[in-house]
């Protein structure tokens, strides 16, 4: 088998590899595709390398098939298809409050433990969930992001009719756009990259490019004076927190999706003036999963349409140059069996 | 009638003056009590003078009688013993989201408008909240911020048997660790000023002094490793800030209440990692008033030892300066009649 190791300083290494011990409760999967997350990203600019062991495969948006059953799983046999919710909950902490995704113990598998950019890959039983016969595997590979999306919106308790506005059209920002809008919402993306904003046009999702316009005036003008039920700050930069409190109305939702690594100037007054909410929200838990391969398998969401690239496991260090390259893209997928 | 007109430049002038003209809708109150709160010292030095139109009688934390109905008045007869809960609604923006009570067009009565430290004073039926008879009027001027906190806990979502911390033990911080404790929470107060804290030991409010001790720590040994459901951020200091996103377990609710009137950082990476909430909150609804009316006629609460001082109208200058030169005071009222 094949295997892609991060060894630090920008570089993978392919390798030829043993597959793993299988130990009881894991199964071996025959990884179809892996996406490539833009944490992966982070990893291989080296801002994780405190966290990932390396050499390291990384690698968690995968979808394929089951190879091997370990020891005492059951409801599940070989060939069966399917995406991974890559969550290991570790020993839990009194201040989880009960929150076992988001545990102070978790590993997130493919980081903190061995990813799915390789051939096979052993994960435990409990974090598959099925995929049915009739989704293409590409798509299966989206779930773990679709999946992010999911969480988003629910968190963000998005009604039908309402107005939501997504700061960041990237693969993320672009999934909740279209959730939200699957789910009845009126939906605004600011995004200043102008291939996103076609993509979004194509998409027929109304962007604007905050660089360019007045964003406060545009989605004034787009919620007749109502201005955003929901905001979803998933640029991750200081204009998108300046932003996010300008575009809610009173008793608006603020979502916090991006990973902000340094504190940021927030307009706490805005917060008291017109109560808004802030919402954080971080990865899933498997109801979410469910509704991604529910939505994806339901063929309603353009969802082939925000797959950039599909390159063999191989060409796994170009791909990562062409990302870094080309920051307009959106998702990536490794091919790592055929 | 006197009335105290706040003149800009830390003065307030004490004058004979003629009762306003009783407009339809509205009533004339005798007022008994107004309290003082930190918006008018706020006013008093001179921080809003872009608002207020000077020389202008402030003040919104009031008792009273009624001494007159205006035409169209019903429901009300002269003698009776109400509040006032001062926030007088303009007309409806789309923003608003239907929330009249911070709606963008709302005038605050006692800031926007003439206030409650004079001897008559005339209000809009509609602020009245009716005061049970054996309500001692000095109680009855604590309603408004009793009211604020009641608003404050009821949107933290606060249930029996959590953790609340609160940030500042001032008037808000106290009443809001009061109602707390009512609504069978374990509360910690953080608190630096001594006699404040003392004020807390008497209350049986647990409280602890962030300058001296690892709040976190005291946190966690409060809870057990539990970490607070809710923290209310009311000291309106960066520290304040700082300290509320560690102090919250997962999916903790802070609540915003204090005003900041200039942006700071906030560790949003926090709220995404733990699933934090922030929920602002600013004055009251209706209900809120009710709720404070109904535990303060209860007697359950320490009301009566919050009260600092109780000054006649004619000394509003050197009340003013008192609380200028003693920031561990608590509440301080004037007496308008006698």
């Amino acid at each position: 088998m094949k295997a892609a190791y991060y060894t630090g300083n920008q570089q993978f290494e392919l390798k030829e590899a043993t597959p793993e011990t299988l130990h009881p409760g894991m199964v071996r999967l025959k990884v179809a595709y892996c996406g490539v997350c833009g944490t992966d990203v982070h990893i291989y600019h080296g801002k994780m390398d405190q966290r990932v062991r390396m050499p390291q495969v990384i690698g968690h948006e995968v979808s394929g098939e089951i190879a091997e059953i370990g020891e005492g799983v059951t409801g599940w046999k070989v060939g069966d298809r399917v995406a991974v919710r890559p969550l290991q909950p570790g020993a839990e902490d009194p201040s989880d409050n009960g929150q076992q995704h988001i545990g102070k113990n978790l590993k997130f598998i493919g980081i903190d433990t061995s990813g799915g950019m390789q051939t096979y890959w052993n994960v435990p039983a409990y974090t598959l969930h099925r995929l049915p016969e009739n989704m293409p595997l590409e798509l299966g590979a989206l779930t773990e992001p679709l999946a992010v999306a999911c969480h988003d919106v629910r968190l963000s308790r998005l009604q039908p009719g309402e107005h939501a506005v997504v700061i960041g059209g990237g693969p993320i920002g672009v999934l909740i756009a279209l959730v939200a809008r699957h789910k009845g919402a009126s939906v605004l993306i600011s995004e200043p990259n102008q291939t996103r904003l076609a993509l979004c046009q194509t998409l027929d999702l109304p962007a604007v490019n905050p660089m360019a316009t007045d964003l406060v005036n545009e989605v004034e003008a787009f919620t007749n004076g109502a201005m955003a039920d929901v905001v979803f700050e998933v640029s991750g930069v200081a204009a998108g927190v300046q932003a996010m409190t300008q575009l809610a109305r009173a008793r608006g939702r603020i979502v916090m999706v991006a990973i902000h690594s340094e504190p940021k100037p927030v307009d706490l007054f805005r917060f008291f003036w017109r109560e808004l909410q802030l919402i954080g929200t971080r990865v899933y838990e498997p109801e979410d999963f469910d509704e991604a391969i529910r939505l994806a398998a339901s063929g309603k969401l353009p969802l082939d349409q925000l797959i950039t690239q599909i390159s063999p496991l191989e060409d796994i260090q170009a791909v990562f140059e062409t990302i870094d390259n080309n920051p307009a893209g959106m998702k990536y997928l490794l091919q790592c069996t055929t």
